[in-house]
């Protein structure tokens, strides 16, 4: 068997080729100068901005997350978070754009209700139609179940993100057996959106084939972010490369002749 | 908070310094050079040798590890594997010590069966009172009873090495809160021995709190073992630094006001 | 504290009572004998037939379920198994409805796809307006997610009964806190239905405050479906009991002064 | 296949039949009458008394639990709770003896630490070493090492009882591989001992293939001891026909052509 190496393993979003699988999130940081420290820390080179919690324009006055981390440098993706209506988040996307001087990328969610930030599929579905038709590349945020993420691919979305446990719980991966059908099943990138605690769940996500994760309160949220951000972005390498070093089956004990099955916890 | 560097944090084992926390085998590869490149890529810097199948020195005829893996380099551990009484496992540990100079650092393990490969408690005890006696510096594989484990700290043993599952199992860290309670009590090192399959096994043992792992058959056994080697090497660097970058609570959700208590899976 | 009697505890959907929590199937089996007996075993009072693969008038020449399973007896809830879009299952509820003498109480199931089972959640909705317009009883497979479970209610679901795990995988709840949040939400039936294996996955689904569990396979799959279903039966009414008494909070130890929060796995 | 019948599957311990595999303790209760009304509701055969907490005879003046629960009905298994050493374990069992006319059947435990009350292996050897030679039938509390359990059967034990769990913990079985592991293996009968929650708890243990369970917290415990009672009864039960039945494989998908192996979780 010939080696493999980092550099022959890109991910491939709308067409453009990421080094890193680890996408970011750019709230909840003390200030702008820890969110740079962090983002870099995590070498994340997609970062995804709350449109309507974060000023990149819309308020001239204030400072402007474009001048810590130049666009030239980082993807941006506009993400809606706070929207709970097809309707809004179309909007919110629409705005994203223009201030980004007609970037199409964006990351659709529409959340069912404050208390879990669930999405709600079925405004979910309608605002990514309206998005897609109106020539946005959209990312969209989802739950885990396999036959709505293929329906979000047929569709047109460039990427499907399903959730591996509630936004903010820090829970991990609460159902691998799903995400592991949404990912034998995708043409689309997927990637894992919200849920994560700590860097394991992160290793355990790429693992599973899954192309990257997102994550914001992982890292903002820890005690020492930056320090969190370079522990991700290795969890996130670790995980990669362990799913394509292809890993020893699972097996009650070494003596065992196969792998096991019937029994397992 | 002031942030912790890398090189504040070493591993200190029977009185020496370590950078990575990773220990590996050195059996189980197609051959020697196979061997060397795993290792260089695992970047560990203690290798243990399974002194009843590996060549370093009994037979002069034949390749000898410390040529490939030059001990100037990397602290040879010798191990008792294949050993199933305490006399058996001391005699080993004795031809180890003559065969490298009078090095006194060896992992003890005594097995209790042919089947689990657990390790026979009651033999392992026996074994390391002799050998502490005798001048050695005991790193002692035991099961994850944290009466034993302490039991092993109090007799002597400079390190205590937990099974996370059977020998070459690969199930991963099977009673998280067994390790947990080992590590909360230890004041040696703790370094899960034993049942690692993947990255994210061994970044649990660290996020857990575990000062390092030992691996073999989770890197030897893989379809490429020089990049599963790096993907280890990336996994426990991530657990390391989460677990000093202090991980945000779990909670069912982000709005719940408190971690989660009472309900959970 | 009062005790309360198990006759005080009845389950109630769409106006009536039932003193059994646990639902079955009737196919699989390998004759009407063993599947009179099996379901006799299980204590249930409501049945589930697939009106596409069950004789309940259709073929006036082969043996009648109905003449096995009296209708006096029994509750009969036909269902939509086999229906991969909204039209052929209201269809299939319209025939059962015929069948029945205007019996209007259905179970809906739109599936996604073959391989997996999971449920079409698009079709099942515009399948569930449909039908509730024209007067039926809605109980509902659905996925696990909350907000789509509460669409259901909302709609005028008389049930709902999110998946445990794919249909016939016996794999047990595999997202625990979805269908606890799912329950925490309603204020109609939950119902389990698809993927229990075995008796603890189904006292499980009580435990976390289910009302019930719908199962086949488990029971008529088993080597033994009479024992199984006797089983069963025990499982649903200890876990109910068991909810009913109020478990002893999850700690780490006896000593320790609160239930876990923060680590646990 | 002909269907086996309840009353064909005694549990049989130190050479008497039993119709119940529920072992129950008589401590942490209100009053005797919760006591007595919470073992009746248990069906328990087997009842277990710490001799160092309970009066059976040691003060004349006051209530003797012989006297609620009469030992004509009640097989009585005194137990050595708070023994922490060999010498203090051999001391109680001999007491009891004498306040019980040369009864011998004992349940043997010798605790490690008051924090975990996980057992000391090495004193429980010792004292179980003694008791045999003295003459007592020795049901031993161990932890869950294969090695050990086989170990205590070796020497004479009538039957070995691993935790679960940490005494009064309610997690449920904590590495059911290792229980299984022990059932595999073992000529004498295999009791769950310690940590069980709830109803699914008992219930996966018998799943596993226990001989029984032995509990006391989590129905003393619970807010309506009698009624978590008849859970348990009812859990046991269910657990041991859903394991004589033969379940059905765990699958990923029905469509599935062999069970799981592989990925799992």
């Amino acid at each position: 068997m010939q080696e493999i190496q980092p550099s022959d393993d890109p991910l491939i979003v709308a067409g453009r080729t990421y080094q890193s699988r680890l996408l970011v999130g750019t709230g909840k940081y003390k200030d702008l100068e820890q969110t740079r420290r962090a983002v870099e820390a995590s070498g994340a080179e997609i970062i995804t901005v709350a449109i309507r919690r974060t000023n990149i324009g819309q308020d001239p006055n204030e400072p402007n997350l474009l001048e810590t981390l130049p666009p030239e440098k980082y993807t941006y993706l506009p993400n809606t978070a706070g929207c709970y209506t097809a309707e809004d988040a179309v909007r919110t996307c629409r705005l994203a754009r223009e201030l980004l001087d007609g970037h199409n990328l964006v990351k659709l969610e529409v959340l069912g209700d404050e208390k879990t930030l669930f999405p709600d599929i079925i405004q979910t579905l309608e605002a990514a139609e309206t998005l897609i038709r109106d020539g946005f590349n959209v990312m969209v945020y989802t739950n885990d179940d396999p036959i709505i993420a293929k329906r979000f691919e047929e569709m047109g979305c460039v990427a499907v993100m399903p959730l591996a446990a509630p936004i903010g719980s820090g829970l991990g991966i609460r159902n691998p057996y799903n995400i592991l059908t949404i990912v034998e099943n995708a043409s689309v990138p997927i990637l894992v959106d919200a849920g994560v605690g700590t860097a394991s769940d992160a290793a355990i996500a790429l693992e599973l084939g899954c192309d990257g994760v997102l994550m914001n309160t992982a890292i903002a949220g820890a005690q020492d972010p930056v320090l969190m951000a370079s522990a991700m972005k290795k969890a996130i390498e670790a995980g990669r490369e362990a799913y394509r070093a292809g890993r020893i089956p699972r097996k009650r004990f070494a003596s065992a002749s196969s792998p096991i099955d019937g029994t397992f916890f």
